[in-house]
Order: C-alpha cells, then sequence, then structure tokens
C-alpha cells in the first residue's frame, strides 16, 4: 500500500500549481475572432477564426463547467491611405487594427472573462497582450511559437509586422523602435524578464541579439531536445511565476508545431512541437490556475495542400484551445453529478 | 578500458529482469485467431486476424527458436434472439463468444504454450483474460490502449461491450455490475491493484472515478510525457513484480498507437504511443521473461482509409508481437549455431 | 537576476565542448560527390549527389562565414571483367571506385578542408575513411546508420558490399576478412574503440558477434530511447574524445532515419531517429569544433514513392549537412557586421 501510495504520487502528482497558484478557474470565457491577415503577406490567415470555429470550437467548449461568450469576429478596415514605412507594409491599416483589437480585449478581461483571441496574423499581439496588460500590468507572456518575432523595421529581413509585435511590448527595446505610423496609441509595457519563449527554430541575427543582450529567457527545439518539455516548462513557470502570482497571456502560434501536424500555415520550419509537447504546454498552463488571455494565430486554410491539411490544422489550434482551458488526457474534464447505481441500485462508494 | 566497461553498462545494461525474473522463455507459441466485431459497431473488425496473418506474421515467428502452432480461428455464432440490455447490444453473443475463447484460452495455456490471441474486438479480453486466469490465478494484466475499458453498462456512454471488459474482471467492481445476459458463466477475478495501464487519453468520467476510487496505477500519455516510456515500464514492473514473479497478460490495444501509426482501427485518439515507445513496452515484456498470454485487438481493415494504411496498421501489430515475442533492435535475434570461418580457416573466439 | 543567470546557463549552456575541444572550426568546405552504386544492387543510388544539390546544398553553405569549394563528381568505372567474389558482385568495381575516392579524400583534407563526400551508396565508407585516415591516422569515426555495415562476406547475408564497410576498416576483423579483388590497396587502420555507432535496429547475426566480442560502443534506437539522445551523444565523445581531442570522421546514412522522414533510400528500418535526434546528432558534432570529413550516403531518387517524398529525403540530407557545420537552431548562423541603428540613429550597444 505504501508503495502503491508512493507510485501514484509519482504518476499523478504533478499539480502542484493547483495548490499554489490557482485561485479562480475561469468561470467564464470569452470568443473573439480577428479575421485579419496585413501584418504578412500571403492571403488566407483572415479565415483563422472561421475554420477554427468549423472544426467544432464551440461544441468542444460547451462541455467544460464554464460559461462561453462568443463575442463574434471584429470588423477590421483596409486604409486607403497606406504607404509603406521602411520596409513595413500598411502599418497603419495594422495600427488601427490593434487598437480596436486592444479596447475589445482590455474590456473583455475588465468584464471578468478568460479571453480566446482567435487569429490572424501575430501582428495581432500588439493588441490582444498591450489590451490585456490595460487591465493587468502585472501579466507574464509565454510565447509559443517557432520564431521569435521580435524584429524591429531596421532588423526584420522581410518587413512584415507579425514578426515584430514583441518589439512593439518591450520597454527595453523603446529606444530601438522608430514611431511607426499607426501605431501612436501604444508604449512598450512588457519587462524582459515577463516574457518566455518556447519552440524557437528560425531566429533571425537582429532577433538573436535581442535575445541575448536582453537576457530573455528561451527555449529552442534544441533546448526541447535536451531539457524534455517537461523541464521546459518547470523552469518557464520558476522563471514567471516564482516570485509571484498573476495573470498568463499565452500567444500561441500554430507553426510552434511540426508542420506535418500543422501545415496550413504561413511560415513553417521543420522539426517543431509533437501533438504530445503542444497539449503538454497547455495542460501546464491550465494546471497554473492563471490563464487570462489566449491568442491562437497563424492557422491559414489558404496554405493547406488539401481539404485534410487544412482541418487537421484547425483541429489541432482546438485541441490546444481546449487542453489550455481544461480538458485533460486523464478524464476529469466533467464532474459527474450522479454516479449511475449497480444492480443493488447501492450506492457508489466514490 | 574501465570507462568503456562502465559505458557499455551504461547503454546495454537494461536487461537485469532477465536475471531476476526470467524463468522460462517461450518454447511454444501458440497462436488464436478470434474473428468477433459484436463487442462494438463497426463493422471489419472481425477481419483483424485475417489482416495481421496477410502482414507476415507466421513467418516473422518462423524466425524464432520456439516452435510455432497455428490453432486457426475460432469459429463464434451470432444468436438470433438477442436483446439488448440497457444500452448494450447482443450481449448474449458477446457472452458465448468470450465463453468459447475462455476455454480456449485455458486449455492452450494449460497445455504449456504462451498464447497470442488476434482479435477482434476488445471484449474478447473478457474470455481471454477469464481463461488464463482459470490456469494461473495469479496472473497480471498490462492494459495498453487509449481507454480504459472499465466502464459498466450504466457508466457507458456508448453502450459498446469493447469499452467494459475490465469491469467484468474487477473484483472490487462485482457489486457494481448487473447480471448481464450472457456472462453468467464468469465471475470477477483480478484485483485492481494486479492491473496496469498504459497509453490511456480518453477516459469517460466514470471510469475516471473508477481508476481513482480503486487506486489503480495507470499512465495517461501525459504520464509518459513526464516520465519517459523507461520510467514508466520501471514503476510498472515494480507495481506488479516487485512482490513476485507471476504471468503476464499483456492486452494491447492498437490504438494505444497514434492514429498517424495505427488508422484502421475503430475509435483512434490523437496524441499516442509512438512506433518507438510501442516497441519499447513490447521489449520490456518481452525481458521478464513471464509473458504467458497477449491480445492484439482492434486492427480493423475496413476502416483504413487506403490499403497502404490498413498494411500498415496490420504490419505495426505484427512488430509489436515479434518484439513481445523476443525480437530485438539489437539484432540478437537468432543465435548463430556457426560463425563462417575466415580467410585461415581459423575459428572465431567470440 | 542570479536566478535568471542559473536558469540561462541550464538551458544555454551546452557549449562546453566549444571551449575544451574547439580548435580550429572549418574556414574552407571541399564538396565532392560519389556518384556509385555497385555496392549493393538497387540503381538510382548513384544519383545521390545531384538530388542533394538539387535540394539547395550550396546555397544553403552560402550562408556561412566559410568558403565552400565543390570539386564536382568523381567519375568512377565499370570495370568489365569482374567476376563475384563468394557472394560480393563487382568486387573489383567496387574496390578501384574506394581506391579513386580514398586518394581524393587524402588530397582535400591535406589541403586544409573541411570535406563533405555525397554518395552514393555506404561502400564507399572505404574510401573516404581510409583516405581520411591517411592524413589524420589518429581519426575517430561516429556512424549514424540503421545498419552496422560490420558484416564479412562469409557472415553477410546479401553480399552487398555497402553492408560491409567497416569490417575493412577494423583492425580487430584483420585475420577474418579474406583478400577481396580490388582491395589489396587498403590494410585495416581503425581500432574497434575509435568507433561509436548511432541509431542500429537491423543487425544481422554475425554483426552482433562482432559488436559484443569487439566491446564496441554502440546506440540502437532502443538505447535511444532508454538514454535519450542528449545522454547518447554525451557519451559518444566521452568514449572518443576523452582522452584526447582529434578529427572526427562522420558517416551518415539517410536510413537512420525514420522511413517516414526518408523513404527514398534503399534498406530503410521501421523506428529510426526523428528529424530532432538527427539535427541534435549533428550539432553537437558540430559544436565539438573537430568535424573533418562527413560522408552524406544512401539517398536514392529512385526509390521515392513520389517527387515529393525524394525531395523531403534530399532536403533532409542538406539539414543534417547544415547543421553539421555550424547552422544553428538559435539563429546566430550568421554574424551581424553592423546592426541598423534606431530612430535617433543611435547605436545599439549589444
Amino acid at each position: 500500500m505504501a508503495l502503491r501510495g508512493a507510485l501514484s504520487r509519482l504518476s499523478h502528482s504533478s499539480r502542484h500549481f493547483n495548490h499554489t497558484y490557482q485561485q479562480s478557474r475561469a468561470h467564464s470565457v470569452a470568443v473573439l475572432g480577428a479575421p485579419f491577415s496585413k501584418g504578412q503577406k500571403k492571403r488566407g490567415v483572415e479565415h483563422g477564426p472561421k475554420v477554427i470555429r468549423d472544426a467544432g470550437l464551440m461544441e468542444r467548449l460547451s462541455n467544460f463547467d464554464f460559461s462561453v461568450h462568443d463575442f463574434g469576429d471584429l470588423n477590421f478596415q483596409h486604409l486607403e491611405e497606406d504607404e509603406p514605412y521602411m520596409d513595413v507594409k500598411f502599418p497603419r491599416t495594422v495600427g488601427a487594427a490593434n487598437k480596436k483589437l486592444s479596447a475589445a480585449v482590455r474590456n473583455a478581461v475588465s468584464a471578468g472573462h478568460t479571453l480566446l483571441m482567435l487569429g490572424g496574423d501575430h501582428s495581432l499581439a500588439v493588441g490582444s497582450v498591450s489590451g490585456h496588460a490595460q487591465h493587468s500590468p502585472d501579466l507574464c507572456l509565454i510565447w509559443v511559437d517557432a520564431h521569435a518575432d521580435i524584429n524591429t523595421p531596421m532588423t526584420s529581413p522581410s518587413g512584415n509586422l507579425h514578426g515584430q509585435p514583441v518589439a512593439f511590448m518591450l520597454k527595453e527595446l523603446q529606444d530601438k523602435m522608430p514611431d511607426i505610423p499607426g501605431f501612436s496609441w501604444t508604449k512598450p509595457f512588457l519587462s524582459s524578464r515577463d516574457l518566455v519563449y518556447i519552440g524557437l527554430r528560425d531566429v533571425d541575427p537582429g532577433e538573436y541579439q535581442f535575445l541575448k543582450s536582453f537576457g530573455i529567457q528561451y527555449f529552442t527545439m534544441r533546448d526541447i531536445d535536451r531539457l524534455g518539455i517537461q523541464r521546459v516548462m518547470e523552469v518557464t513557470f520558476d522563471h514567471l511565476l516564482a516570485r509571484k502570482q498573476r495573470p498568463i497571456h499565452l500567444s500561441f502560434d500554430i507553426d510552434a508545431f511540426d508542420p506535418s501536424l500543422a501545415p496550413a500555415t504561413g511560415t513553417p520550419v521543420n522539426g517543431g512541437l509533437t501533438y504530445r509537447e503542444g497539449i503538454y504546454i497547455a495542460e501546464e498552463i491550465h494546471n497554473t490556475g492563471l490563464l487570462s488571455v489566449m491568442d491562437m494565430v497563424e492557422v491559414n486554410p489558404d496554405l493547406g495542400a488539401s481539404p485534410e491539411a487544412v482541418e487537421a490544422t484547425a483541429t489541432l489550434a482546438v485541441d490546444v484551445i481546449a487542453s489550455s482551458l481544461g480538458q485533460t488526457r486523464e478524464g476529469a474534464h466533467t464532474s459527474m453529478d450522479e454516479i449511475p447505481p449497480g444492480k443493488n441500485d447501492t450506492e457508489l462508494r466514490l
């Protein structure tokens, strides 16, 4: 018995964050679509919210014991007068969309919702994280992505704003960022020590220097190979939560997964997360009880080689969302109100 | 030299079970087909024995130094008068098939064979494990599966008996199981402490409560993610074999594997075992020297999207079977009677 | 800060080999094609150099800060008079090709190049490693492969010379190897303690006895499952480099990878390396700073089921090559000469 107790602890005792950090599980989840693609050049990612919904998102969320509020999709405008800034295309259009998103996120979080934002390209994180920070200035940010998305217009090889959102957030980059038209509404609000990257494997030279010079905690796929995903999550939480509990913003780019799992995305890179690693990340973040806002971005249905490839990518996004919000592989996702009686109508003594 | 010795131990010293537990390697393996599908609703799983044989099973087994006896396939009958019991379909047909299988397994094991049972759906485990237990009451059960298969008719969401076989076995569930028509021939015979699950990732609410309330040792895919498959097997053997050596019944549902590897099965669930994890489980069980009966179930050729998908699933089943019976990745699967001499006809001094 | 420092060490401190072993990073890489297929029976592997080049090899190598010299392809002849020796086909043709390759490799290494040899079948390793050893007698050999390739003509089940190259090299096998026509130009030059295998999973009985009797350090896929690829590489380097720094010959058979990743090859075996494990091996070897010659062999474009399968295999070969020569997943693959200034034209203080 003592042995079995010990073994049981070994296999099922990982939930210490439940006790330490978990204050309030979500009682209300808000879903907000952000059909926007001007942070990069490939068409189709604006249909991300639709295909993620079509993959059964709302039905999956209905299995939980929180309420779900679907706020539909935001309506973004493409500005006519929007000359490039350096190599950056559509800066005012991207800026205006993020300003709108930022207000919506702030309002939803202020109203007490846990917010799920469906992109759209990853430039939307400027609005999502900044809106979240307006309500929760002490938030921390977990960025799951093949890319660091921390270029400035000066270091970016492509000029795409979906590769630059983190540069808008970081206080340490304040004097390196130019005044890009369309973004005067936002100021850097995040310290580099409040950010952890997971899944990096395609980092530009300027990005690498930022990561190093600011001492940012990041885990490349090589680090995951070396440490294992369990240890990576332990270190992530030690880094972000050891001193105090605080809201988590999870910004999840579907291209963190291996292209064999998530083919329908704009910038796939070989050697990504396995399905199980991605689910493990989501489960661990749920288990902290601190998830406040989640972005799910870069699902692009125009880029799948087949309908099956698109559906697989969108279903994967739904799986990650469901695990982040409490679905478990152990099965305790629903509390049974009543255990059906046995043949003698005796109650199960559980 | 000392260093190399240590390194050699590090890399190839896992076989301590060989010395501790291995008493008698199989000298005779019996193969028994069970073409049965009435424990669930999808056609085709009754052809499992055929496609596993067609994937080269007998030829693979002929490479070993044990003898192989093929007992062919059992002949099961579909009973005309077989009204549902609650939501359970064909209870008398399933009960009669398992009664027949139980006797056949008991006889084969009593005759000294290591038995390989080819399903068919997983409801057949009622007959297979109970027949095994009649000869070896002290057996232990390793259940490799995406599902716990421990529902009762009252907790089962589907009514399918292939999701309920463990409930027929467990003494702890005796007063929770109704008198299902067709099963009066069997009584619970297994203690929950003699069972270990590996691979769970889709557990129904009632099942979860049984697992927890009976203190059953189980490893979900999340546990494998956290502990690694090596540690999972160590804990499994510590749990089942530390106090005494005893026969192992391995009940292997092909859906334990990831659907990308085993697509031709009835209830696939994403995030399953890798090929290497499945083979590792089989190797470790072989290395105990205690495998007595093995079920290989739920290969359904009607559910593959292509002939290649079916063949991949069946070949995977053959690989797991071969590894469970002694095939190794190290290559020592055959003992050479004679090493060919070199150019000087000198003997190799090995 | 102290905490972050510790975490940073945890996640990015694996480069101790950089300091201990790294003497001279490659300043010049030579590429040499070896379009040869007579070491086995399947057509097409002679086109390996072409498809690896077509997958963008030279462009990828142009991103590095070493110079690249493409020596084109060697021109091999098929000898008319070439009767089999025992079961060995075309012994004189294979011997002559390897003699030619051996001289070319010796010359390239003597000229100061790090050499990349593109096969062709794995029998070419006789020439590649022996030529390398003529310049660097103290080299060590890392053999990444599903197979041990250490058969002699007497133990080989197939007679294929691509399954025998290591037997030509090992001093310990000197009196077991017959005088095969075409190979009188080479003598055994390698001690079995200077060789490590990684990735084995299909080892012939005679090979297994050689591995065991000579105490060769090898890691099967089972060993990788048990130890993890990080520990495997640590033990590999401890075994080969702990006593002294010396040149590494990496002989990489693409069939070390799982067939799902490298389908276009002659003897695929299930349960191989993942993409990330293969890249990790390459990165770690690069990080020693000691890579001197690398073989990339057994890419066979005639054996892919589709053009995509061939391209995937060839691209994988290029990825392994690039990582072996310094590409990193962290992104520091290029040194920026100049960091673009920020909005105030201030210099980035990195």
